[in-house]
């Protein structure tokens, strides 16, 4: 079956994001990203830091919330995280952005909320860590973290949120079509061989 | 730099070997598998049987080989396993089929054999359980063993000579520059994609 809407997960500095802008713009598709974040903030009254911020991350609180959804008894107790409620937005959300047609989505577990589509291309772009070090240096500047820690922090919210919300591991190849290296294949030609395969 | 060599690397029951066997074709370089395994015996004497076996499977004793290896201290002892002897030529061959020209080769880690060489495009081809084991079931009958044990059984020996030669993770995507599941874009469209790659 053709592959109408390309997910897009990454690893922090891997360049994932750029990839999916560029595979867009190729394709000649709407991408979703801060429109995902806008949309769900219109729908909550969220702002749309609180939504982008709380978008990736696991709620605090997550040995709680872990036994509530563990023990099959969700809304057993009057307490869905912000985090929780979020989820469920966007989760619906994502469902109506690919309803309406041909797109990129990139991060906020796409892959999965559309995981009953067979017209999705799912697709994890990564690099070694050396490679998204200086990219995030180049990106986002120096902090007065190691980019090594930044990045080992940022893909354990990735890994934390995904794991709690799809019960899957993040990164883990059997989730994804396709796995790019980008820092081998650069940025355009991750980008250029995910449009060949879309067409 | 262009790429002239394909490394495939594969799960079982993915269907790898037959990806790097028709994108050698598509190519129009050597594809090395038995081939490999003739030159090894041919070196050592063994016959071709019992070095396909062991060029998968890391030796019985790996508590003890593995304490030789870790301590640093491999010929401390007067006892290499018929395994690491094997693998010692094996590597020279490899390297030496690479020194010859364009190729692929399935198998044998031998991305990591060239680890130094800029020439090289690793990949990782897998596919989920239900369609490996439906595969093997086509490809190589029934057997008393449950489908999902065999490739289990199989998987488990990659892993474990892989881990023991290389000290990576076999199956790790940094390990590889892509990294396809066969079970969605088909043995042909792996094979086709491989190959635009590396021309």
């Amino acid at each position: 079956m053709a592959k109408k809407i390309l997910t897009i997960s990454r690893e922090f500095g891997s360049g994932g994001r750029t990839v999916g802008k560029r595979a867009a713009e190729l394709l000649g598709v709407p991408y979703y990203d801060k429109e995902l974040v806008k949309e769900v903030a219109a729908k909550t009254g969220f702002t749309e830091r609180f939504v982008e911020q709380a978008g990736e991350d696991a709620p605090g609180k997550t040995w709680f919330s872990a036994m509530l959804l563990g023990s099959g008894l969700p809304g057993a107790m009057n307490g869905l995280s912000a985090n929780d409620f979020l989820w469920a937005i966007q989760y619906q959300v994502i469902q109506e952005l690919a309803e309406k047609g041909p797109c990129v989505i990139v991060g906020r577990c796409a892959d999965w909320v559309l995981r009953d589509r067979e017209d999705c291309l799912n697709a994890f772009i990564y690099a070694s860590e050396e490679k998204r070090a200086q990219r995030i240096v180049r990106q986002y500047g120096q902090s007065e973290k190691r980019p090594e820690k930044r990045l080992e922090d940022k893909d354990k919210k990735r890994r934390v949120y995904y794991q709690r919300y799809t019960t899957r591991d993040w990164g883990d190849p059997e989730n994804y079509h396709i796995c790019l290296n980008s820092g081998v294949l650069g940025i355009e030609g991750c980008a250029r061989l995910l449009v060949g395969l879309m067409e």
